[in-house]
């Protein structure tokens, strides 16, 4: 039976804390170095721990006691069927990538690390579908089937140590999801380990399978709070055999639209990425030495950038099409861009990309970051960071001392901005200026508040923002189904 | 409260049968010209309702007194709220295309039709996403988007009358899934009718919303058993500027996957369908007019052929690949391929893609045809033939007055196999003979029993040898959730 303790205003869930006995029995399912713990007879220190309580903005911190690090399914199974029957929380954990708290403890839950679960199951050549376990790293798959001239379909900033699973279970967007699309539609099946221990294995390796519901797709972006992802099958592509790239300066931001669809319409089916920065974000972006500085001439009378990339099966094929482009973009009667400049070889092809990418790490160099990943329609983009940079001035809080850049950079071609306030500090001021502003605005066009990001533990309290009370009340009725105990991954996507 | 009586051996529900009192209360609902029903006032002649009661194989068989037209989703809704008060059970349909019985009545359960409902409701010519009415026609929404240059993601045979309501609640595949991928990655958001009545609005034009569980995806391919689609928004893909196709003539089986690997390495992003036909299937095709007979020295000595067909952004660019393509295949010490006739203009381009599509309409004419579609590993497609084959001449069904012809063809790029066994009579030896063997024969390649048609009326007995018991007892429970008096679409899917 859950038992129920008054907490503030509000009646609170009460949970087990791991204990002597929990240790003890988790001796019997996994050998001393599976097993992370304060308690007797491990002892861990506890900062060992910390990489495993705290996220990597060092912005969420929980307090776990004990780590666990299974090696098979079965050993996941097992250990959360004793969770079950002890009502002690989990918390699953991949490569702890996120940026919305959802895969750190908020309290002293358990938790349930898949590092050690890292095994190719199968990879088969000819149809480029992918069987891998939950733990495996996206860059050591990537790695994995490159030999075999197949990528996968997601790719982002942290692929060096986010998991497949926590890809997954976040349904991370990332650079490829123009030209693949999301992994609602490339992940092909799971192995799931339920809240109650039951192992749910639709771990098809079918590109097709029109058989009743399809159920695993309730995992991908449930971020940990139906079940434990343990394995994944996954359609990975074809490598393109030739990637260009060009960025292209433009006068007004009410050219990036028409020049999207120029651009849709030239490139076709070659066009892989179409990125966005603005003027502030591309300037931060090289006062911080990330990527390559345009010529200032190219710069002169540039209102905002985007970024191009083509992937294709002929160099020589795709750079015909970019030059064409090109020229039709500059010798038309009112011209969208102002100038273009084209990377002539690997090296310039990664620093054009480490301007876009680099924002990123510019915003943590220049200040304090408020982060704010949004779907809205590409028409508002330049809308949503002016309104927000001109509420904030309405507030006192723009200047030197207080918010220094508002800026907007991300994928247009996905419809996802990224709007980052960089200030000189966080604080409460900002944040009650940000918040729910952001939100309401981002509301009023119909947009999602968490484009690709998530929910975690950062935007429960946002989510009627995105969803509907009747989207919500159905979500709580289906997590009730899989969790009747509320013991995965516990205040994470829902209060 | 349900009620249930003694059917058989088994306990089967008992719903209500529509009634004058129910004829009264939709009068309140919808106007006389959306409301057909053998029942007063209207007094349709039964006739009237054979379209809505029987499918275009005339294999499943209704009997349906009344058929509602809705216009708007409130109209659905009230229809539903009534119904599941009154315990009347409800069969959703679209154009009613679908083959295994789906779309039809079982017994006189109300017909729902969503052919009213045939509105766009929006269209970005920037995002190419599209909203439309369930009951919109697939081929009228591809003539809505094309001159915006833009493509539906999903083609099939059916589609001058399939709804896009059905094409997603069956979770269709066809001839584009190779390229644009499954529904499930390109349907961005749907509005639903639940059983109860309340109208689920998750219809987001946003490409990308992390933002909680992603429920729609559960009413993609529950063939109208969760809920009544109603709404439908799907993001469509620019148009590609030029396609070409070309016919292989392979001399083994074996030759397949070598081929369709080094087709994939070299067509690489513009390879847009890959499709095989045996050679029973291709002399089946030119005997009844089929599409364009290869010359007779290019048939000689081939086994089996292969449809490809490329879609690109240049048609100078993709003939060359394809004429590199042909080279190389011809040029090799063993070559995969015995010739290949390349289409030179737009009628050739149709009447090679008739030599496959027209497969279907053959078989219809050359006899009675038990039609399978599986899933399968690629390499075991002409084994499953062979070995159907040789199980029908073990039991003495093999012959002129039985079973003239066994086939294999379908969609290699997708794993998907059509097996179709063209007798001279149903009879239910041949029946008997094909069920389980069938079945148990795809379930030992761990393959689907149903690739793309769904489950319907017609394999809910056999979901077993697809899905395992856990997956199933899952599926029972969402049906439960969401349907708790099971009052849509009963017997469909879940038996």
């Amino acid at each position: 039976m859950s038992r129920f303790i008054r907490h503030g205003l509000r009646w609170t869930r009460q949970y087990s804390s791991v204990g002597q006995k929990d240790i003890d029995h988790f001796r019997t399912i996994l050998p001393p170095h599976a097993i992370l713990t304060t308690l007797p007879p491990y002892n861990t220190q506890p900062d060992e721990l910390d990489p495993y309580n705290n996220d990597w903005m060092q912005k969420y911190h929980g307090r776990a006691t004990t780590v666990l690090k299974p090696k098979t399914t079965r050993q996941v199974s097992d250990i959360v069927r004793w969770c079950d029957s002890r009502e002690i929380p989990i918390v699953p954990q991949g490569g702890n990538t996120g940026l919305v708290g959802g895969s750190v403890p908020l309290r002293d839950e358990l938790v349930v690390s898949l590092a050690n679960m890292n095994s190719v199951r199968s990879f088969d050549p000819v149809s480029g579908i992918l069987v891998a376990d939950a733990g495996c790293i996206l860059q050591s798959l990537t790695d994995y089937v490159s030999p075999h001239n197949h990528i996968m379909p997601v790719d982002l900033g942290a692929k060096g140590s986010c998991h497949i699973g926590g890809n997954v279970a976040t349904n991370a967007g990332g650079l490829r999801l123009l030209r693949y699309g999301s992994l609602h539609g490339s992940v092909l099946g799971l192995e799931v380990v339920l809240p109650d221990g039951t192992i749910l294995d639709q771990l098809t390796s079918l590109r097709k399978d029109n058989t009743g519901y399809d159920l695993k797709q309730l995992f991908i972006g449930a971020e940990g709070t139906l079940g434990i992802i343990t394995a994944v099958s996954i359609l990975t592509a074809p490598s393109p055999q030739a990637s260009n790239n060009v960025i292209l300066a433009l006068p007004h931001f009410d050219n990036v639209l028409p020049l999207y669809r120029a651009v849709k319409r030239q490139l076709s089916e070659i066009l892989s990425a179409f990125e966005y920065i603005d003027r502030t974000a591309y300037e931060l972006a090289v006062k911080h030495g990330q990527g390559r500085a345009l010529a200032d001439e190219d710069v002169a009378g540039a209102a905002c950038f985007v970024l191009l990339e083509t992937s294709g099966g002929r160099r020589e094929h795709d750079e015909e099409k970019l030059n064409d482009l090109l020229t039709s973009l500059l010798e038309a009667d009112k011209p969208l861009i102002t100038t273009g400049v084209l990377s002539q070889n690997p090296a310039q092809f990664s620093s054009l990309w480490a301007l876009r990418e680099g924002v990123t790490e510019a915003v943590s160099k220049e200040g304090k970051a408020y982060k704010y990943d949004v779907s809205v329609p590409l028409a508002s983009f330049q809308h949503v960071v002016d309104a927000t940079r001109e509420h904030l001035r309405s507030k006192g809080l723009l200047g030197e001392h207080s918010v220094k850049h508002v800026m907007g950079y991300g994928h247009v071609g996905d419809g996802n901005l990224h709007l980052n306030i960089c200030a000189t500090a966080y604080t409460q001021e900002i944040q009650d200026a940000l918040e729910p502003f952001v939100y309401e605005l981002v509301s009023s066009y119909h947009g999602s508040i968490s484009a690709e990001h998530g929910i975690g533990a950062m935007k429960t309290h946002a989510l009627h923002y995105s969803k509907s009370e009747t989207s919500i009340a159905w979500m709580k009725k289906i997590k009730a189904l899989f969790d009747p105990r509320g013991i995965m991954n516990p205040g994470k996507v829902l209060e």
